[in-house]
């Protein structure tokens, strides 16, 4: 194998993809991805006023959406190149995704990830055999090693967001929330996305102008990281402040993608942001309520709905729980910590 | 209203429900019961070497089966009866199940709990507007009071299993597992069912033998609480011992119900037992990898599966997760204290 050309990292070129995308990568999925269930909870109902539909991603394989996008992407590598292997950067679920999907696939993965990451996303990837490169979030830049590494072993960089084939492999998952929603006989009014680099939320909302453009889609972002909201405000990408902090760990993208953002500024009817407090209620009502262990950032939508940023009476509104991969200790500590709180 | 009159507590004659009273109950509970998912994890098939399918009772409207049983059995009564009310003795699911169930229905609750019941099940049983009355587990007698309570308000008491009613409704489940096993393409060869008095087993049993006659069907019981599993094996009701403890505060029935025994003894293929110390490994398990919140008593089928109970490998086996209502802080400090353990 010889190495890439000089230039620019190895990869598509960075191209939207279309609903067939999104349909053609629903085919390659199809067996290997869980086709996870859109719950419904009457207590959330009867809390809201709506009919609320979960599309529990927390129950895919790796714990989040993210191996829809990864598998749907390395499927795509030609046979011959995936023995050089896939590079990819990661706070966590993507490099799970990555791994998990490149095990399946025959390709060796390395996974850049930071230092900090939590325990068990860093666990999971090695037990899928990935190799970790770690680095240090504040005096590192996660896109030049992973460059490095990739013209270093001639391997294939999977990207987080901005790339057609995982936003297509993204996009199923909306695909199957339009599907299911119509299988029960509901036509949604609603559907927020948690949203990082604002990969997911393109793939689900060009699922819903398919199947169900009637829908209006929202973003919901950690307060400090609500880049895409404000982007949409101002039609144009914006940053966030470096400063920022939120312990939703699976959201601190500091800009929106440059494949991703136009196409939600197309598609998204707007962006909604929580505080990190907004996202510990969130979490304990998903634990204690629906039964369900949800990660910080798998929580955002559903946080948004409960602190009221979107009227939901009367409505139907889908939300994406989008994963579950956090530490035990960190969801006991914070359940005990609140559950010696005064009410 | 007339007291009801002298000697054994109202309710309806100790008959076996059939498959038809399954199919009807199914009917009743179509738009209030939650057909909850029957999940698949790629992860756990792969640790068992068979295809695992997860019935997510915990997804059930007040998280567990109960609620099932509680109201087609409540939906029975007839309208002029029940503002007389219901009365129940229950450690937690079945006064959730009830007090839920007749909120729906319009009959004031009374339900009997143990004074050590978790506090989640209490407070959850008087939010759905119930009344608790306490008793001591060690020196009261739960039928007594209930069986007093119950003639001195002329309401009718909801068995927690030995009720044709409650069973047949607790079989919907079992129906929805093996239709929805169908709709996979999948014919299961076991199915674990998590067991106390024997009534969601024999439900599942009846709507199994209905369905899926192939399907050998298993009781799972906590280790000094499987007086099922022994009294298959002589043929005969057996008690537990009284100085028994487990953690399943969900499962300490005293022996197996009249009712409930002559079905099961017809239908199922064996009982198993698991240890606290399994049950804890496969609550731990329902986290970490699963994303599930389940109770002790709701996790002792995925216990024997996890602890080797039954071959898997090559098999379609399907399990129940019974229920999710354990304490926050209980579940922290377990996965705290796992978690600090060496590896």
């Amino acid at each position: 194998m010889t190495g890439p050309p000089p230039g620019p990292p190895p990869g598509p070129p960075l191209e939207a993809p279309t609903f067939a995308a999104i349909e053609a990568a629903a085919a390659r999925l199809d067996g290997w991805a869980v086709k996870t269930p859109l719950l419904t909870a009457p207590a959330l109902d009867r809390k809201l006023g709506g009919r609320i539909l979960l599309k529990a991603e927390t129950l895919q394989r790796t714990g989040s959406f993210k191996f829809r996008g990864a598998f749907n992407r390395i499927s795509q590598i030609p046979e011959a190149e995936r023995a050089a292997g896939v590079v990819a950067y990661s706070s966590g679920n993507h490099a799970q995704g990555v791994a998990a999907a490149a095990a399946l696939l025959g390709a060796p993965a390395t996974i850049v990830m930071p230092k900090d990451a939590p325990a068990m996303k860093v666990a999971n990837t090695r037990a899928y055999g990935a190799e970790v490169v770690f680095y240090d979030r504040a005096t590192e830049n996660r896109e030049e090693i992973g460059a490095a590494l990739t013209a270093e072993r001639g391997a294939t960089l999977v990207r987080p967001y901005d790339d057609a084939g995982v936003i297509a492999g993204q996009g199923t998952c909306g695909l199957e929330i339009a599907q299911q929603a119509a299988a029960l006989g509901l036509e949604i009014d609603a559907l927020l996305v948690c949203c990082g680099g604002g990969g997911f939320t393109a793939g689900c909302a060009l699922a819903m102008a398919g199947l169900s453009p009637e829908t209006r889609v929202y973003t919901v972002e950690p307060i400090g990281f609500d880049d895409t909201r404000r982007a949409l405000e101002k039609g144009v990408r914006v940053a966030n402040d470096p400063a920022a902090r939120s312990f939703c760990d699976a959201l601190l993208a500091p800009t929106p993608g440059e494949l991703t953002f136009p196409i939600n500024r197309a598609l998204l009817a707007g962006g909604l942001a929580v505080s990190d407090e907004e996202v510990r209620a969130a979490m304990s009502y998903a634990f204690r309520t629906l039964k369900l262990v949800v990660e910080p950032g798998g929580a955002v939508a559903l946080a948004a709905l409960l602190a009221g940023r979107l009227e939901t009476r009367g409505k139907t509104v889908a939300l994406t729980l989008s994963g579950g991969n956090v530490d035990p200790e960190t969801y006991g500590e914070m359940l005990a910590a609140e559950g010696s709180a005064p009410a």
